[in-house]
């Protein structure tokens, strides 16, 4: 019997946030893998804020999706068949399979999981490109120190939670702001946020971090830009560190935003501004996974999922992480992962 | 004889660029220097950017001038009254004397001068701050290296014109931007820059840049701010560093300006930008100012200043610089340089 296998192709290029209707689900029979290859049923799918960027057609630091493609993105799942000795049936993996049931690989850029040591869906968030985005944004870009006030914006997404848990793990205040009051709840006794605030639910911004940051920001981790960054600005202390890993608040728009210009607080504040990619870090990945193992075992770093089920449900689920509807990781759940 | 002493003071904070009515002359008697004191007589006094912002009655890296006060600047002047042995009759100093003929002096942070070395005035430029501001912005704020493409904006101004000459001695390929023909000239035919171009005279700002830079740019040396930096962030290559020195089109605005949001290009570019202030680096002047006059001596560090004649047409110079009449260092000469 052949197996379909159910691929989520990109149909047309969004202008604005994506719709259903720029996404295609397609079943395609399974092929057969080669000499050296295995074939992966996939379990669980990451959606992500990159994608977003992937589905336009312009340069960035990776090519975008074309047009009647599968859409890029990673999972994990199992082995099913082997033709490649160094990944045995039954192994869990991790790579960039895409949006789609199964997929077969070379077995190059792929990472074994570890079943025993967490959820294998955690590879795609705490113990996978999220929790090492956090990681290396934090400890390295920002350089951050025992002390200090680190503010998150996006604090509640799969990379925020992260950071203001590594940020109190690492004894600063971690304030963050987020879209929603469950996010609130959930950062502050939860993830031991000191401090967090619902910027749809705020009238002032600036006043706002003022009064939660009375002692100024020393490390901003950004996921958003736009209005929070430029309320953050100006309350940067001298010497403060800025990682920029994400600016989602610009993702959707239609037509370019506008803002105040920042670059004179850097020179009154002496402060740097860093874009970063985890894959820059590449070199280093297990240290830093090793370090949120042993975080995430002993219970130092917690985490949420929200889950949808079925790969024909991967659009709705992506939109929605636009809109900041995921407290936590945002996955799809594949049928395989039931069996 | 009791000698009048000649000094500006702020009168009114100017809402846009500063008027001469913003500035008063007052003349007041001279008095002594006390014990451990000296008097000095102020041969030139420099005018610079950075003055403007000390004009606004708002927070920044230093106090604001007050109402009714003599306004802030470096001089460069001669001992003529010592009450200080380490400071004997004759010798020349520089030191923060502000906008006045004579100035006292507890010899506090002041700075010895060699007239054997180069010219006095040359401590308010090329072997000054802005010579060491560009010396530490270029070398280590941007860690500038062999080969890379440097783009300086306002780079026939004081300290631009002394990074794009850096730039050629560490063996880049230096490119600039300024608002005359003049300076273009003077950037290409005296500082070695390879390129340059006349903002003012340039329709698109983005495909001149690109014109001129075909293999990107390393390194971003910001005097300016606002749509040349619009134009210039798209062009950055990835591992770019932005050293932001001065933001002078945005000091002079009545209103605050708008511009697109440019963080999204650090990140593809995983690149740096870093606000820096000289004194920062004060530990390492002498370091500077041992390679800046090497450079002087040996021909290799080129200058120009332009003169003004009397304090009393100090608040002139200050208004001119701010429009970018200076090819290089603006400066005011005052009666005693004459004698």
């Amino acid at each position: 019997m052949t197996i379909l296998n159910h691929q989520v192709t990109l149909k047309s290029r969004p202008v604005g946030f994506p719709q259903a209707s720029d996404f295609d689900l397609i079943e395609v029979p399974l092929s057969k893998p080669g000499d050296g290859e295995i074939l992966i049923e996939a379990h669980y799918l990451s959606v992500d804020p990159y994608m977003r960027g992937r589905m336009n057609d312009a340069a960035s630091y990776a090519d975008p999706v074309r047009l009647g493609e599968v859409m890029v993105g990673e999972s994990v799942g199992r082995v099913i068949e082997s033709r490649n000795p160094k990944f045995p049936l039954g192994t869990f993996v991790s790579g960039m399979f895409g949006w789609q049931e199964y997929a077969i690989s070379d077995g190059k850029g792929i990472r074994r999981i570890d079943p025993a040591a967490a959820p294998i869906s955690t590879a795609l968030h705490v113990l996978g490109m999220p929790g090492m985005t956090a990681y290396f944004g934090l400890l390295d870009v920002c350089g951050v120190k025992k002390g200090e006030t680190v503010f998150v914006s996006g604090a509640a997404g799969a990379v925020g939670s992260i950071v203001g848990q590594l940020a109190v793990i690492h004894e600063c205040r971690a304030v963050g702001s987020a879209g929603s009051d469950d996010k609130l709840i959930y950062m502050t006794d939860e993830l031991g946020y000191d401090a967090a605030f619902n910027y749809k639910a705020v009238d002032d911004l600036g006043e706002e971090i003022r009064g939660l940051c009375p002692e100024g920001i020393d490390v901003y981790f950004d996921n958003v830009g736009g209005p929070i960054t430029d309320a953050v600005f100006p309350m940067l202390n001298v010497g403060a560190r800025v990682a920029i890993c994400g600016q989602i608040s610009q993702y959707n728009l239609k037509e370019r935003d506008l803002g105040p210009r920042l670059f004179w607080h850097l020179i009154v504040k002496r402060a740097t501004v860093r874009g970063f990619l985890v894959f820059d870090f590449a070199s280093r990945y297990r240290e830093a996974l090793t370090h949120l193992t042993e975080w995430y075992q002993s219970g130092r770093l917690k985490m949420r999922e929200r889950i949808t089920d079925g790969i024909e449900n991967a659009p709705h689920a992506f939109i929605e992480m636009l809109h900041g509807a995921n407290t936590g990781k945002q996955l799809v759940r594949l049928q395989a992962a039931d069996e």
